[in-house]
């Protein structure tokens, strides 16, 4: 496991903190939250997971503009061109693919030795993939991938999930790395499921005694990717063994992914293309400005994970939530003998359990009478919901 | 009904504010909170109300030190010796004795033409009522309490209770008022129940068919006075027609209640008379150190009114509430089709009824799943208690 200039990783953190809300919101979401009191944000302790394996010059944070300033004030080593900006929310597919096409062309630069301003001069790609205004340049198809300059891994992951066993999922990430960069895979990280989880999709893989051929140890091909099951088709995955919670994390290279949006997303591949070159010049603000509320709103996971053919998981187990909801915030905090959970603040409970109590710092609550609820105070927000109907907050927090 | 210089009020207004946690607090307790956002805080409603009856400069708050300072700024035209301060909590008979003192010293310097100087001096009463050091003053046995500037009409009430048909209550102080100047008549009003309340004492009452000699057309003598009663009690209570919500307002003469402290709580009258003269002078502050902490502990119901035998009651009815709970608040408060109250904020409430939420101004709430709930948030500290339940608030405070 070591950090190597080839690694790069690309952290999505446009989220809009309405699942948490008051404890996030819009105007600070989850990610930029210290969770857990320990001193860092989600984000940070993100980007901080990554430093052995990715070089900081390696990372990219893709987000809303509205975020762009606290990612610098989180991250002060990230520069400001290594924070992408979303002009609108579009789902995950978009999003990769403009960190792909930003990558891609900074490996372009280096391997074909293009100056800046040779590049903000092009005039785009043809519908070929060859290269229109500079004929000098390699067109689109000849470009070289064996290159030493266009290696690149790239781990894609969200900014605001919780990972307890840092150290095993690094190890995870290595295995990934070495494994994409050698195979032409798209390599995504399932997690041993523990429990009939209904909040997370889940990934189906063919067990070595049902494959032929294994280019990996324990890397395996996937059978199917579903989505979130009702809580009897949870228990059915949960007891056959071969379903993984799906975390959102896909390791592949760069020629892999680049090809595959060209192959399974050709709507979205073809508008990056054409202002391929732009990528970290002065115009690339103004290119993804328009691009990019063009491109449909569609996840990777629908666009290019369900429909490709090398897309391979790596089984891990190391602590992973995806934050998503109150009831995994509950799940993973300290509780009392009456199941009840406080965060941040001090609460008193009488008569009550299984509650979670979420206050701003160095506040107070007595809570009596009242089992199984969220408790949650921000900035003049209170929120007390069930913690079986949070799913509703969204649609509360939209009405208010 | 008409304002008089002899007419007095005496404004207690030394409570703590446990009971309504967090939303009043030890610091500001609930009589200084605009507990219905009209802009008037409880003490100012109080003393709103005397003003067409009582002159300014003859109403008297008595209260906790610190609160002094709150009570000057709320009532800018009250002066500083108007606000009379207890050094220790000792219930409703010392704080009562307290004001009458007061008011006697200051009805005696007039009526004796003495000045304060002279009333310095004087070493205060023999056991016998004589006074000592100054032969040239009158013995307190010798008061002529016909003289007119002897004339003295008081009417004692909580700072921080609620009366909603102000124009009916001022009519019925005045009506006590006449009564209470032409009888040795200990009076008070009694509140027509409207419900089996068990949260206040009652008053049985002697009705006209059974008492041989009515002074006064709609005035009754008082049969006993009970305790809060439990619900089976306060049901039979509010069947019989014979009894009134104690109210806690009372109104009788200067001599009639001196009279009453001299036979009935000796002890309580005996100190006070010590240094009587002090009062309204720059000593009475000093003397009332001394003394006030040595006072027993007792309330002016146990001490006076249960053993005394001229206490008579004034049926009234004009929306009073001692707003002693959070049930009462409720009860008095606009509800939505649910049943939902919402005081001070914006409360939004999904599957929820019977709640009452107050947070601080501004501020909102999304309510969902829980019913008949106190849901209270100030000063960064929130109480989520079943109203049923209210009664346990102030040990939970305590053990906070």
């Amino acid at each position: 496991m070591t950090k190597n200039e080839n690694n790069y990783c690309v952290i999505m953190a446009g989220g809009i903190g309405s699942r948490f809300w008051p404890y996030s919101t819009e105007k600070r979401p989850k990610q930029f939250l210290d969770f857990f009191g320990t001193g860092k944000s989600l984000l940070q302790m993100t980007i901080d997971r990554f430093r052995p394996l990715v070089p900081i010059e390696n990372m990219l944070v893709v987000t809303n503009v509205a975020y762009k300033q606290m990612i610098l004030e989180q991250i002060p080593d990230i520069k400001e061109n290594q924070v992408l900006c979303e002009p609108a929310r579009r789902n995950t597919a978009p999003c990769i693919a403009y960190a792909t096409a930003h990558i891609r062309a900074l490996c372009l630069q280096r391997a074909y030795g293009w100056t800046k301003d040779e590049c903000t001069k092009y005039e785009g790609y043809t519908k070929e993939g060859s290269m229109k205004g500079n004929a000098s340049l390699p067109s689109y198809l000849d470009i070289d991938w064996k290159k030493p300059e266009m290696q690149a891994n790239i781990v894609v992951a969200a900014s605001d999930h919780l990972i307890l066993e840092e150290e095993k999922f690094r190890e995870a990430i290595s295995k990934a790395f070495a494994f994409v960069s050698e195979n032409k895979a798209i390599c995504t990280l399932g997690m041993q499921p523990t429990r009939p989880e209904t909040g997370y999709g889940y990934i189906q893989y063919l067990k070595p005694s049902t494959v032929s051929r294994q280019p990996s140890e324990s890397i395996y091909p996937v059978k199917t990717f579903t989505e979130k099951p009702n809580l009897e088709m949870a228990e059915v995955f949960l007891k056959s063994g071969d379903f993984l919670w799906n975390s959102g994390i896909f390791i592949w290279n760069l020629q892999t992914i680049s090809e595959a949006f060209r192959v399974y997303l050709p709507e979205v591949a073809d508008k990056f293309r054409e202002g391929e070159l732009l990528m970290g010049t002065d115009q690339e603000e103004a290119f993804i400005e328009d691009i990019f509320p063009k491109c449909p709103n569609i996840s990777i996971d629908y666009g290019i994970m369900e429909k490709a053919e090398n897309v391979f998981v790596l089984p891990s187990s190391f602590g992973w939530s995806d934050l998503g909801t109150w009831g995994s915030l509950y799940e993973l905090s300290e509780k009392s003998a009456e199941g009840n959970v406080s965060l941040h603040s001090e609460a008193h409970f009488y008569d009550a359990k299984g509650n979670i109590v979420v206050l701003e710092k160095g506040k107070k609550a007595i809570v009596q009478g009242v089992d199984d609820m969220i408790i949650a105070e921000q900035e003049g927000r209170l929120l007390v919901c069930k913690r079986a109907e949070e799913q509703r907050i969204k649609q509360f927090v939209s009405e208010l």
